[in-house]
C-alpha cells in the first residue's frame, strides 16, 4: 500500500502500522507492507520513522505502481487529491481517504472510478473523525429508514460555543482561546462559517437518503454572529446553542433538506451534553429509534484509527476478491430548498411596553401561518422584550415573519432569531 | 430466507420486510423472499400478516430446505435455537441471530459450523438492540486497540436505577413500576441479577479482545441489594449508580477482566446521562480515544432494525460470493479472575465517633495496601458514619479490606460498599 501525505494524520497512520503490524496482519489475514509515502518535501523532519527509500515527491507515479494495491489519501483539499485518487481507483487500486471536501464536492467521480477499476472507496475518517459512523449508516441501518440526522460534526465550533456557554465569553474571546489551544486555525473561516460542517452534512445526507448530495446544496450559516447575550438567553430558557448539521426527510418522504446552522437545543437532549471539541451525531430512524454516536472528531491518532479500520476492511476485501458497498443513490431524492424546511424559531423583540403590542405581533405571525408556542415578556416600559417561540413552520414562513417584524413600527429591533431543534 | 420465531421481534422483521421490500432489494441488489416462518403454534393470532402457507412448526425441515439460503433466528434461548442454527450453518446457509444467551454460552460451535458451511454468522441485535455496536467493534476499530468497554446494556435495570435516582424510590417500588410498564418481566431474575448483561459482556469482550469468552467467565453481581440510601448517598457525592458491563485489559495487556456489577460513576461521565430504558456503550480505544454508542437496547422494531441491517449484509455477501468477518480469536488472551481486576471502592462505615477510630480504620486499609483518596465523617456520637473512597487497587485487596472492616470492633456495620468507575 501507499500513503499520500505525511502530516498530522499520515505520521499517526505510519506509527500505528508499525506498532500494530502483528495485530493488523492477524485481522487481515496477510501482512501489510508500506510501499511508499508521497510527501511535498523530502528533507523535512517528521515525528515518525520512515525509511528514506519510501519517501517520494512523485505521487502520480506512486499511485499507479504495480506493487501498490491500496492507496491511503490524507493530503486533503481538492487537487491534487482528486486526480491522484481517480488515477489510483481507475488503475484498480482501492482507496481509503479522509477527504471530506473532495467527497462532498465530487464524490460521484470517485465512486465512478472505483466502479471502473473494481476497487473499494472507503472514507470513515471523513466525517466525525474516530467515531464509527459511516459504516453504521451505510451498513447497520441498511434495513431501516433514516428520518433525521442531527450532528455536531465540527469540534472547533463546538469548543467555542461550549466556552461561551460555560464561561459567558464572547465569540471573539472564545475563538481566541480555541486558537491558542490549537483547536482553531489562524484562519478559522472553514470552521466558524460552517464550510467544514457543510461538507460533512453532504456526505451524511447522501448515505442516509441514498441520494447524491454536494456541499453546494447544503444551506450554510456560521456562528460568528452569535453573541454572549444569545447564549445567556438560551441558557435561561433551558437551551444550549450548538452548530448543527441537519439532514431531514420531508414528511412525504419525497425529498430532504440539508443544512448547517446554529440552533437552540434543550439541555435534556443527548447532544446538549457534548462538551469541548467532541463530536456527536444523533440519528433518528423509523425502526431503530434514537441513536447517538459520540467521540473525537479530529486529531491525528483518532483520525488514523478510522483510516486503519477502513484499511483492514479494504485489505480483507481484496484478499477475498470482493468489494465493499458501492455508492448507493437508488432513492435519488431531491434536496429541497431551505424555504421548505420545517423548523421552529426563537425570537427576541425589543418593543415598547404598551397595550396592543402583543396583539399586533401575534397578528403578524398569524398572517404568515406561523403558530406561536410561548410568549414571554421581559422588562417594562421602554426596555420591554418579547421572547417568542414558534411551533413548527416552513423556514420561508418564518423568514417572512421575521421580515415583517423588522418593518413593524412597534418593534424597535429584532434582537435575536435562532432556530430551535431537538424538542419535537 | 427463513424466519425462526414470530414473536415480538419476528413480527417486526416480517412487517419491515413487507414495507421496505423495494428499498431492501435496491440495497441488496436482488429481492428478498420469505420462504417460511417457523412457529410453535400455527393457529395463533399475529400482529402481522403472514401467508398461512409460509407457517410451519417443523423448524428442522425449514432450515435445511434447498430454497432457503439465509436463516434469521429470533426464538432465543439455548435449545432448540442452537441445533437449528448449527444445522442451518452446516448446511451452507448464512444465519442472522439476536440470541445473546446462545452466543455467550457456545458461540464457538456456531462459528465452527459457519466455517464448515462457508456461510455468515451475524448477530448485531444480540447486544444493545438497535445500536450499531458490534459492527463498529468488529470492523471500524479493527485498526485500533480497545482498552476498556463500559456499557449500560440492560434497559430494565437502567430503568429501575434511573427511577431510584430521580424519584428516590426503593428497588422494590421501582421494579414494580418497571413491571407495570412492561420494561421488566414477571420473573425479573435474568435482568436484575445481571445474567442478561453478563451474556452481552461476554460477547463484547470477545470482540474487543479477539479472544473467546463465555458468560460463565463473567463476574456477575445484580442490583437487588441497592437501597434508596445508596442511591441518595451517591447523588450527594455527585455520582449515579448504574449497572455496568465492564471489559478491561490488564495494564500489561496480557489478560483482561469481564464483569457485570453496579458501580458509581461521576455525573459528568457520558454514561451518567443515559436515562430510562436506554442503553449506551462507552469504548476507550488507544488511538480513537473515548467513543460512545447510544440508543434503544430492546423492543421489537429496534431489534428488527438491527436484524435487517445484518440481513442486507449477509445477502450482499452471498450475492458477491464472499463471507463477512469470521470469529477473531487470534489474540487468545486469558480472562483474569475478579480478584486481579483493578478498581476503586466507595464504602460507608457505621462507627462510634471517638478518638482513634479513623487511625485504626486507616491502618487496616494500609495493611491491605489500599490507599485512601477521601474520607468524610458524617453525623456525631453513636450515629457517626465514615465515608471512604479508595484509590485504585485490586478487587482482592479491596475485598480483604472490607472483610477486615467487618471484623473491626470499632466498626458497628459496613453500611454500603460500591465500586467506583469512570473517573480515572
Amino acid at each position: 500500500m501507499a500513503l499520500l501525505g505525511c502530516g498530522v494524520v499520515g505520521t499517526q497512520v505510519i506509527r500505528l502500522m508499525h506498532e500494530q503490524a502483528g495485530d493488523l496482519a492477524a485481522r487481515i489475514g496477510a501482512p501489510l507492507e508500506l510501499a511508499g509515502v508521497a510527501v511535498r518535501r523530502l528533507g523535512r523532519k517528521r515525528d515518525v520513522e520512515v525509511g528514506p527509500e519510501l519517501l517520494t515527491t512523485d505521487a502520480e507515479a506512486l499511485v499507479t505502481r504495480d506493487d501498490v494495491d491500496i492507496v491511503i489519501e490524507v493530503i486533503g483539499g481538492i487537487e491534487p487529491a482528486r486526480s491522484l485518487i481517480v488515477a489510483a481507483l481507475s488503475g484498480g487500486k482501492s482507496v481509503v481517504t479522509a477527504n471530506k471536501a473532495l467527497l462532498a464536492e465530487d464524490g460521484a467521480s470517485l465512486y465512478e472510478a472505483a466502479r471502473q477499476g473494481n476497487g473499494d472507496l472507503y472514507f470513515e475518517a471523513s466525517v466525525a473523525g474516530a467515531i464509527p459512523l459511516l459504516r453504521p449508516l451505510r451498513e447497520s441501518l441498511a434495513g431501516d429508514h433514516v428520518k433525521r440526522v442531527l450532528g455536531i460534526v465540527n469540534g472547533t465550533t463546538n469548543y467555542i460555543l461550549d466556552k461561551m456557554d460555560t464561561t459567558g465569553a464572547s465569540f471573539t474571546d472564545a475563538l481566541e482561546e480555541a486558537q491558542t489551544l490549537g483547536y482553531a486555525e489562524a484562519d478559522p473561516t472553514a470552521d466558524v462559517e460552517g464550510f467544514d460542517a457543510a461538507a460533512k452534512a453532504a456526505i451524511l445526507a447522501g448515505l442516509a437518503y441514498h441520494s447524491r448530495v454536494t456541499a453546494a446544496e447544503v444551506h450554510r450559516e456560521g456562528i460568528t454572529e452569535i453573541t454572549a447575550t444569545d447564549v445567556a438567553s438560551a441558557k435561561d430558557m433551558g437551551y444550549v446553542i450548538k452548530l448543527l448539521a441537519i439532514c431531514a426527510r420531508s414528511d412525504d418522504g419525497r425529498s430532504f433538506g440539508v443544512r448547517v446552522h446554529p440552533a437552540m437545543i434543550p439541555r435534556s437532549h443527548p447532544l446538549a451534553g457534548v462538551r469541548e471539541a467532541y463530536n456527536a451525531v444523533f440519528v433518528e430512524a423509523e425502526s431503530a429509534g434514537q441513536l447517538m454516536f459520540y467521540g473525537k472528531g479530529a486529531g491525528g491518532a483518532p483520525t488514523a484509527s478510522a483510516v486503519l479500520g477502513d484499511l483492514v476492511a479494504v485489505a480483507r476485501n481484496r484478499l477475498a476478491g470482493t468489494r465493499g458497498p458501492d455508492e448507493s443513490t437508488y432513492a435519488d431524492l431531491a434536496v429541497h430548498p431551505m424555504g421548505e424546511t420545517v423548523t421552529r424559531c426563537h425570537v427576541a423583540l425589543d418593543v415598547a411596553d404598551k397595550p396592543g403590542v402583543l396583539a399586533r405581533v401575534a397578528e403578524l405571525f398569524a398572517k404568515h401561518d406561523v403558530s406561536i408556542q410561548t410568549v414571554r415578556q421581559e422588562g417594562h416600559g421602554d426596555d420591554a422584550q418579547l421572547v417568542i417561540v414558534t411551533h413548527r413552520a416552513t423556514d420561508a414562513a418564518l423568514s417572512a415573519t421575521m421580515e415583517g417584524l423588522r418593518e413593524l413600527d412597534i418593534v424597535r429591533a429584532v434582537a435575536s432569531v435562532m432556530r430551535v431543534e431537538g424538542d419535537d
